[in-house]
């Protein structure tokens, strides 16, 4: 399967090769290997340090343009002025790795946002259920009246597999893909981490000013979490597949917040954990 | 396989059923699903927030014991005195998902140290040597002389998967496991997050007085991150084992530590990406 030229791929490939050696049964020989490249990244609000996260570098401005997206401090891509990387003297090593965003308008009022989220999140409670809570006085329930076909599931993850170049390589990134309506990929995102690779996929359509994303599928490569529901539900994404399992929580804020959730999205079947409305053909047969 | 009766389970089982859609093609079936929970715990020393993480529910204690042990909060359970759940009015909701610690000796010492800890990891540099340099003038390099065969190993993937109960129900759980010298499987922990259940397999160690682990081996069941070797390397485990792929800060701190990295461990073969000496069959080889 050749790759859409117009899918948006990563801007960077983000593996390094090491000498490792390959035991089999036991005879070891030398050989090379890809690994996935882990960095922190630092995201500064106006010179101050607001979030660390191991991500593998490449589209960091989506990755933060998502990360603020999800947290509320940005609306839309209007809200940021300046994205810089630090400089040091020992460029080599930090090079790229503290980045330091200046809001346009209210800074402090952003930042007062952000603290009072970080309050809420910290202070609500804390059980599944308040947390839902919380996360729904911030979001109201996605609102879309999208619907796709079981056989538009079905394509995604066949649609997903040649675009995941590092995966292929190196067995150690987490990919999400964004879909529109018709099953068509639009953007495809590897990290070291779940959670960031969505932020990047996310962050991509905002800064491409191809909010809203009522009309979209989410599909991640492993496991929906909370966290990734969080973010979907942030960017008024309506349906979130994933190849593996989702957790509890996840499938409580799908219901909570009139979200579509599939797990399990293997050859031939999927299983439809929240949302079920809006997967056509199969509503009949209920 | 039977699973050795010493062997220490976890306390809980992980998962709550869900009804879904289990579709087959384009065909639905209504069906029971069981789902891994998440939820959320908020870890306090001396009544102030220290970590949230989301977790899988059970064996708490030992995971905040792992996670306290991991940022040089405590050496060893002497330094516990009590750990205990927030109750709440509200209790079938808080119940358990907030825990407060209190240490023995100069608590405010050793919550000095822990600002210092998290300043020194948000302010080090934040490039991958300079982390790991961080870390190193943490904690010394491993020196352990455990050296264990080829066979050994490929057991270990195998001795985890019988025991991995819940992945098992709900595909959904990260598993990490440690063995003793001669292959044998002392305690399995699974998570929703993955470094969590390190953090209780090591805090399982560190409650029953179990500590050093300088001669164990841990095996994760996914990936190998930057942030589990710097929990291996904390409770002082000479090798790290992973099914899955190591990332690249996980392979330098790995060579940069002394420690032994293997991944991929499949049916058959694995990969050795640090500290090869300690495989003893294969060393004659190279």
């Amino acid at each position: 399967m050749s790759l859409d030229p117009d899918i948006e791929m990563p801007d960077s490939v983000a593996a390094v090769s090491h000498a490792i050696l390959r035991v089999r049964g036991e005879a070891a020989v030398a050989a090379d290997d890809d690994v996935a490249v882990e960095e922190p990244l630092e995201i500064r609000l106006g010179g101050v340090s607001l979030a660390i996260t191991m991500r593998t570098p490449g589209d960091d401005d989506e990755l933060i343009a998502g990360f603020l997206h999800s947290e509320r401090v940005i609306a839309s891509v209007d809200d940021l002025d300046v994205m810089a990387p630090y400089r040091s003297a020992d460029a080599d090593r930090r090079a790229g790795n503290v980045v330091n965003v200046l809001l346009k308008g209210n800074l402090p009022v952003a930042r007062e946002r952000l603290r009072r989220n970080f309050i809420a999140s910290s202070s609500c409670g804390l059980c599944g259920k308040a947390s839902i809570e919380a996360i729904r006085a911030d979001w109201p329930a996605v609102r879309s009246d999208l619907v796709v076909s079981a056989a538009l599931v079905h394509r995604l993850a066949r649609a997903m597999g040649p675009a995941q170049a590092t995966f292929e390589r190196t067995g150690g990134l987490h990919a999400a893909g964004l879909f529109d309506a018709a099953g068509e990929l639009i953007v495809l995102r590897e990290d070291i981490g779940r959670h960031n690779a969505v932020d990047k996929v996310i962050g991509h359509m905002l800064l491409a000013r191809r909010f809203p994303l009522d009309r979209h599928i989410l599909m991640v490569s492993g496991r929906a979490s909370f966290e990734i529901m969080q973010k979907a539900l942030a960017a008024r994404i309506p349906i979130v597949t994933a190849v593996s399992a989702p957790s509890s929580l996840a499938v409580e804020m799908a219901m909570a917040t009139g979200m579509t959730l599939v797990g399990f999205v293997r050859p031939g079947g999927f299983n439809i954990y929240a949302g079920a409305a809006r997967i056509a053909q199969l509503a009949a047969l209920v």
